[in-house]
């Protein structure tokens, strides 16, 4: 992929998320991908939904992948914590 | 599919989910789905995650697919709200 459109899904709330997406695709974007971790994972899925059923019903999810990011916890010294990950993409 | 092997994901710790899925395929199965649907979503991902890496490498993401599905609230009358859902295929 030559173009990398990412929205990076945090805490604010859901459609802040939808309308950087729909950004995304009404200035050309041929793929958007959503990326969360952790509790924000449920989040990204709410703001793939939203995008497709209610503001695009043209576009369509391409793919989704799960991983595991290793987190070194400052608190503990050198323990690390695994975080789930998600990308979902989104094509028109 | 004529097997159908579901966990679905709650509140309970992470690990009594990943102990379901590994007795699934203990006993025979080819495939566990694990579905989840609002917060439980990122629990969902960390159970297949922790069943892949850290017990039964040889098991593979086959699908992923989202959803929504329509909650009647009792509270509000007819008002419905709408829930994100996840659906995780393993097979090994």
């Amino acid at each position: 992929m030559t173009e990398n459109n990412a929205v990076l899904i945090g805490k604010k709330p859901t459609m802040n998320y939808v309308l950087a997406c729909i950004t995304f695709f009404h200035s050309g974007a041929k793929e958007v991908s959503i990326k969360a971790r952790g509790r924000s994972i449920s989040r990204a899925i709410d703001v793939a939904e939203v995008v497709r059923h209610r503001f695009l019903p043209d576009v369509k999810i391409k793919s989704i992948g799960i991983g595991t990011d290793q987190l070194l916890s400052q608190e503990e010294g050198n323990s690390a914590t695994n975080v789930s990950t998600i990308e979902i993409t989104l094509a028109r």
